[in-house]
């Protein structure tokens, strides 16, 4: 028997309210036969960038099928959805607002776009601000089950679509001048900094580091993993997502600092 | 192959403790080719008023099957446990303390119901705290995979159900006002107000309004979408579940305002 | 149609992140027909006494198949990853670290185990800090489709696994001395007495009963259940994880008694 179809998702409803459940009953009683994955809910409420990265790192662990990410503050307005088809059997929907595209790399490239616009898939009436339930569930139900992609619109020049950047690094006398892209439920920081830039300031793995982070200036190493270094101590590693992280070895790197999404962190040797 | 029987759930278990999972284990247990959508379990600790809402807004939504929603302040006293048949292919099985009701009413309305007490459904033996693992995921398991609602216990007349009411608006002088209902995870407000009250005063789409809200005084327009007003400001619109919703463009209408569910809220032209 | 094997998770991962949902990912993408069961994925970060109790309370009501429980500080060390066949038709998988075994327990005992290091069942590279995604969730996957534990690695003497042992209580004139080992989603407080424990010093369910917590002293009865005692009244029950629980009917017995895990409570007739 071939595996049921997949749609997975990735969105900032939260789980507190029935938003998350009511799109997969959407995408059960569109498609019975779809199996459901939730990703995450726990976006933070219209973070577009947050959303992007999650999914980004998701997705090359997720069975082939239809990636739907809604974080979505345009809903109802004039913002395109799109459907995005990729090197691998996998498409992404979702708004037009850069949330999709570093998924489509990670999945060898975005291949073609489509804007959706075919209204025959929704529910209706469509409500102007719950596009996951009654354009997004819908569709990609339809797209898992089977539906071809042009079927939903007009195909979109991929040149045009909207894109949200990285930040970059900053590298200035051998210290790397990174940003906080986001916090995790440990307290762990992942950077907007890749592993080679650290290479690139001579701070190989062993490198006992000095980190500035808020108002503070730690010590820290360099390593593989949290207990490569003392109970208590930090540590700069290679993030299983292919950034740096900073972490506390036993509790949050974030409260040790203060730091949130968004501040500036350096990493110097010492 | 005719597709997965379903159980969905809606509950103030949260996601904290293992007790969703215990449930869906023993529903999987009991009757293997059950599907399980968990809804919510989000709901605020025996809110019974929050987990009605939030069943009411869902059920139309998910597929037809055995929806099973459990706040339950009155858990091991003598308040009956219910299942509920409806218009629809669709059977709600919950407390006796009004929680189902409006779902029912969302599903064509309340056809039947029955009192749940035969013992010989539950895991024994049953744990007095814990009626949602030991009577209602099996008995819901059990209805879902075939069983007549006439086993579970003996019929109960409609009209003896427990109902809870959602508190009714007061109009004066062409001011609605109305209480707050809900407050989901982006902040928005839900109130206790249908879109036709707003016509009623005259206020129409597109109509400048004044929000009174705690000690504050907000300029508002009621309009179709957060993006339909500037960056910052607040908007009146018809939420998704068929209310009257008020939000800020790109941030939390609560935080905005300090009100929290149950707060009085005033609208009027301006 | 034979049910579909499982896949059941404890982790310490939340729902903010991507991290339950990938290692579902991963879990799919190695063996599709895999049913994967969320049991709870809010164990406290790295609190693996906390892990083994939600575990162990949690399996004797979920399906037969593979339970696996990742929280886990040592990642990337030299800490042993185990699989742990026990009397019943499921396997445990996770770190040698303690969490597993009380989970064997209520599964009729732990019968044998093997030290997982086969890694040819692993994704790579295998990320050092998360090795849900690159090891458990694989060699899970693998182990409930088929796979025979002895591929796993070679086996492991039980005696020498790792044990965490809920600290004893202690009794001095008819005074039960306990600690609180987890407090839930409601507030209710587990402690680590068993309701014999009570019953050991003369407190009978019926018996008025004085609770030391904190600084203060709450007058309580060991009743069945919550609405046994007033609105807004302490009660001690048997909770439905075979602890000695306290509540307070109607709100939070740790808002009430400012009290959290690990702290001292004292309960006397009186």
């Amino acid at each position: 028997m071939a595996p049921a179809p997949v749609v997975t998702l990735v969105t900032d409803f939260g789980l507190r309210d029935e938003f998350a459940g009511v799109v997969e009953g959407v995408i059960v009683r569109t498609a019975p036969r779809v199996r459901v994955v939730h990703v995450t809910h726990g976006i933070n409420p219209t973070d577009v960038l947050g959303g992007m990265l999650a999914l980004a790192s998701a997705v090359p662990y997720l069975p082939d099928g239809v990636h739907l990410a809604v974080v979505d503050p345009g809903v109802g307005s004039e913002r395109r959805a799109l459907v995005v088809a990729t090197g691998r059997e996998a498409l992404l929907v979702g708004p037009d607002n850069g949330l999709l595209l570093p998924a489509a790399d990670a999945l060898g490239g975005a291949t073609r776009a489509w804007t959706i616009d075919n209204a025959d898939l929704y529910l209706q009436p469509v409500a102007p601000t719950f596009h996951g339930r009654d354009v997004f569930a819908p569709v990609a139900a339809r797209l898992a089950d089977g539906l071809a992609p042009e079927e939903v619109g007009p195909p979109v020049d991929l040149a045009d679509l909207v894109r949200v950047e990285v930040p970059p690094i900053v590298v200035r006398d051998r210290v790397l001048q990174a940003r906080v892209l986001l916090v995790d439920r440990f307290g762990n920081m992942g950077l907007n900094a890749r592993p080679g830039d650290l290479d690139d300031v001579g701070i190989a793995v062993g490198t006992d580091v000095e980190v500035t982070a808020g108002e503070g200036r730690f010590l820290a190493r360099r390593a593989r993993t949290f207990t490569d270094v003392r109970y208590g101590d930090m540590v700069v590693y290679d993030d299983a997502s292919g950034w740096v992280g900073i972490a506390v070895n036993g509790s949050s790197a974030a409260a040790a600092t203060g730091v949130a999404t968004g501040d500036a962190i350096e990493i110097e040797s010492r």
